[in-house]
């Protein structure tokens, strides 16, 4: 078995955003020329999650209001009063999670067809890093 | 280091459900041969979860009311217009998660004794796909 | 591709205690000898969790609060009036994880300067089990 490693950089526009790295994971799987074998896509701060679900924007509008609900930003926070995110946030990541492991077999991702791998920035505009670890052969 | 897969067909009859699969993730093993190694469980779909954690019926039926109370469903979703699982299923497969990777060491899963690799259906009655990927040697 | 094996044992003063094990999981890799892959972090247990997150002490109090907010402790759970955890603890070791997989490139992990690999101990004072598997070359 044999590693491909990259290193994915993301920054978006909006504090909130969902990006679909679905194609970013299959062009690195292509790239590592593996054809059976999994695939780890981590994000690699602690205010920024991976999920593999559907990516309909309705959808998405309702998960960062669900969010929020669960989660809510609060003044109280016993962390809020550091210079660093809202310790809402981190709950949040907790919630989603900090990668994904997928398979990948005779060179396709073993993905239905409403899921796609997304990067969810929680507490965005700065550049962040996520790891694509190909393991194959 | 070698790979052997599996992709399980579930179809439950009740719309919700959770399936103990950890046998059927056991006979993967034992298939591949390996005596090493991790298995990588992941639903192929968005409205179903695979977790790790007891399966005491009476506890499972709490799981099931504490997720309907945290993502409840909703009309005024802005995804549940579609003609899709409801937005609150999405959620409920967020909080509980897409996979579950776990270790095998000399031919055994590495399990406590309360804890099954378990289907979660939540939207059923329809056949399921889950991808079985034992990793080893 | 090579495995190396650890099985950590835990055992907190606290009944509800975060421990950082980066330290333990670095020097499982060190021993392993392996330059890239991937180390698989599970407990073996359904009442304690692993995640990947900031390790600051008012973060971890808050995270404490907010799981006891969205699964509180109740008498009229099903499971509860087993000899066994109450169905609380169950619920908040599904919305963190049962494992966590982590990478690691040129033998350092791939953790951001805010992410530690944390045992989160919710139902303690006696041992628990974490398996640390190491996969790579």
């Amino acid at each position: 078995m044999k590693i491909y490693n990259e290193h994915i950089t993301l920054q978006t526009e909006k504090v909130r955003e969902f990006v679909d790295i679905t194609p970013r994971v299959k062009s690195a799987i292509e790239k590592s020329g593996f054809v059976d074998g999994i695939v780890l896509v981590a994000v690699l701060h602690s205010n920024a999650a991976i999920i593999v679900n559907d990516s309909e924007p309705g959808l998405l509008e309702d998960v960062q209001t669900w969010l929020d609900s669960l989660a809510p930003v609060r003044d109280d926070y016993k962390h809020s009063k550091k210079l660093e995110s809202n310790a809402s946030i981190h709950m949040q990541t907790l919630l989603l999670n900090q990668q994904a492991v997928v398979g990948f077999t005779e060179r396709r991702l073993e993905l239905g067809p409403w899921q796609f791998i997304q990067f969810v920035e929680l507490d965005g505009t700065r550049p962040k890093r996520v790891l694509v670890k190909v393991m194959g052969e």
